[in-house]
């Protein structure tokens, strides 16, 4: 299918649920008191977002109860012993820890921008950013004990939701520990990214086969689909930076370069020995010409380090997929094929 | 008793505790990589403190199964239906949960110091803090699906540390925005430590009840313990400010005065047209008598907002030991009442 298509059908995919997801987050994160940190706890959530990693969720339930899409109510969803279960309150449990991740980092990277509205600790301030993200934390394990899942599943669910934590948290703190070494390794720097971004894919991926009762092989290769489809689009965001044209980025194409950012690209190219801090001579984005980028892209290309990056993504991309062959053949599988394909074709 | 006996008493609960509970935080929390965020994640639960809330929480397990004090293993202790559970993760859980709020509540309150020791952001910096406080937070509920408890219990468990967990956010949420309020009637402020503080004592006290499978009732019996002693042990907090001598205090008596702090106290003599405003003229602890602390404090005396805290406090202590008639009359259910009479009896 051409990458177009693939785009085309994920997106009538994700949006035929967004709305759902949508009005799940607003019950599920209902306002209350305090009103200042509950309306900053729901800010984030509010402001939108493709509500990717739901989607996942709720496609992998039912590619795994081989049911047609959106053929049965997420509310009251068959598990595969023939029990009802909430797996909206999974996929909203993890786009709550998403959107929490969201907060904290902002904080940490003082990024003052956020899904084209003001981040919440520059809309609020410091406090209450610390406070709603510590909130928004506490509901997506609230939720995820709701589903009235099989007991014993749903202990293994917060449980995975736990680790899961623990992952994004030290993924950041290799993030920021990466910025002050002289050296990171790409297998570091790919060991990083699977923690910082992957691991909410493995879990999105995942958590409704845990609920659901699905078998230990299952479940793990649902986990995998989610990490390799997960890096294979941070990866790809890099190259994405680098390749695609500013107007269609909506931000100066290469800015990663101007911005000292090191990618998978640029570690290749200084292993080959490419002198990346001299890549790009413009101390801020809008100093940088589009013929400077060019000339940078095109060392890097020399070097061989833009297809090393693609390669990458593709060859995780087509090992995420294989993942799903563990589960029928069906429209929703299908539609998670065109979903890891759709995280590296996709335009920004 | 008398008080110092009942401290004594307390004291050597606690003592024969700690180094188990330390033990346990030392295993359920492990060095892991990055090291810097895991030291920093270690570094408050290494700092110290008397673990009073796990404390609680054994001495309710064995209270309720009706066993003599410390002949049971923690980590293999009988719950109701004869099964095994280990309660120390549980209390280890509601042990990490606090650390992960003192940590992130220093960064909100730019406080410098914590048990005796730089706080987390001053150690390190403030991200390595937020990303500290969100790896405990993950531990915290990671530890307590590893409890072996029946999974209902265990679910429930969880759902109850998760709701507190936002209660305490609310409750920190509040204080803030107290202090930028014209007016805050008792009642709000005994709302506010309610959530701020008690819950977790609240959660401290029923979550063993909760995974040994015991009956409602008793579960929220034990909740009410926590929550009453632990709203009383927070009043007496601005008492002991006010009455305990300096030198006993290891501060300057009356530093809430001069750091116009609201307490119960002086909220309730501002209902009764006292300038509390006024009490006190100077700027800085150092800056301060013992004469003018004296003096303020006599006002606050005549105006009865003293003995109202006080008696406020002695009322919710007396509740919380009627709540413990649900249990077995045993040795460690004298230990939970004399913890209560302790929380509003210590020195500082």
């Amino acid at each position: 299918m051409s990458s177009e298509a693939t785009e085309e059908r994920v997106l009538d995919a994700v949006r035929a649920r967004r709305e759902l997801v949508n009005e799940a987050l607003d019950e599920d994160v209902p306002m209350s008191e305090p009103e200042r940190l509950y309306e900053a706890t729901r800010y984030l959530l509010q402001a939108g977002g493709k509500r990717l990693r739901p989607t996942v969720t709720l496609l992998t339930a039912e590619a795994l109860a081989d049911v047609e899409p959106l053929s049965e109510e997420y509310r009251s969803f068959p598990a595969l012993d023939g029990s009802d279960l909430d797996v909206m309150a999974a996929a909203a449990s993890i786009e709550v820890i998403q959107s929490f991740t969201l907060i904290h980092d902002d904080i940490m990277d003082d990024d003052d921008l956020r899904r084209g509205v003001p981040a919440v600790h520059k809309e609020y301030d410091t406090e209450t950013a610390i406070l709603a993200g510590d909130t928004l934390y506490a509901k997506a394990f609230e939720l995820m004990t709701q589903t009235g899942a099989d007991p014993q599943d749903g202990l293994e669910a917060v449980r995975l939701l736990a680790t899961t934590c623990t992952k994004i948290c030290e993924g950041q703190a290799f993030d920021i520990e990466f910025e002050n070494r002289t050296e990171v390794l790409p297998d570091e720097y790919l060991d990083m990214i699977e923690l910082k971004t992957a691991v909410l894919y493995g879990a999105a991926a995942s958590t409704a086969a845990v609920l659901m009762g699905a078998d230990d092989e299952t479940v793990e290769a649902l986990y995998r689909y989610g990490i390799d489809s997960g890096c294979a689009f941070q990866i790809q965001d890099d190259v994405l930076d680098l390749t695609v044209p500013s107007e269609k980025l909506g931000k100066q194409r290469g800015s990663d370069l101007v911005e000292n950012k090191e990618t998978l690209i640029t570690l290749h190219a200084r292993q080959q020995g490419v002198d990346v801090d001299g890549l790009v001579t413009a101390d801020t984005v809008d100093g940088v010409t589009e013929d400077a980028v060019d000339a940078a892209v095109g060392e890097l290309n020399d070097a061989g380090s833009i297809d090393y990056a693609r390669d990458k993504a593709q060859e995780l991309t087509d090992r995420a997929k294989s993942h799903l062959e563990v589960l029928p053949d069906n429209e929703a599988r299908s539609l998670l094929e065109d979903i890891a394909d759709y995280l590296i074709t996709r335009g920004y």
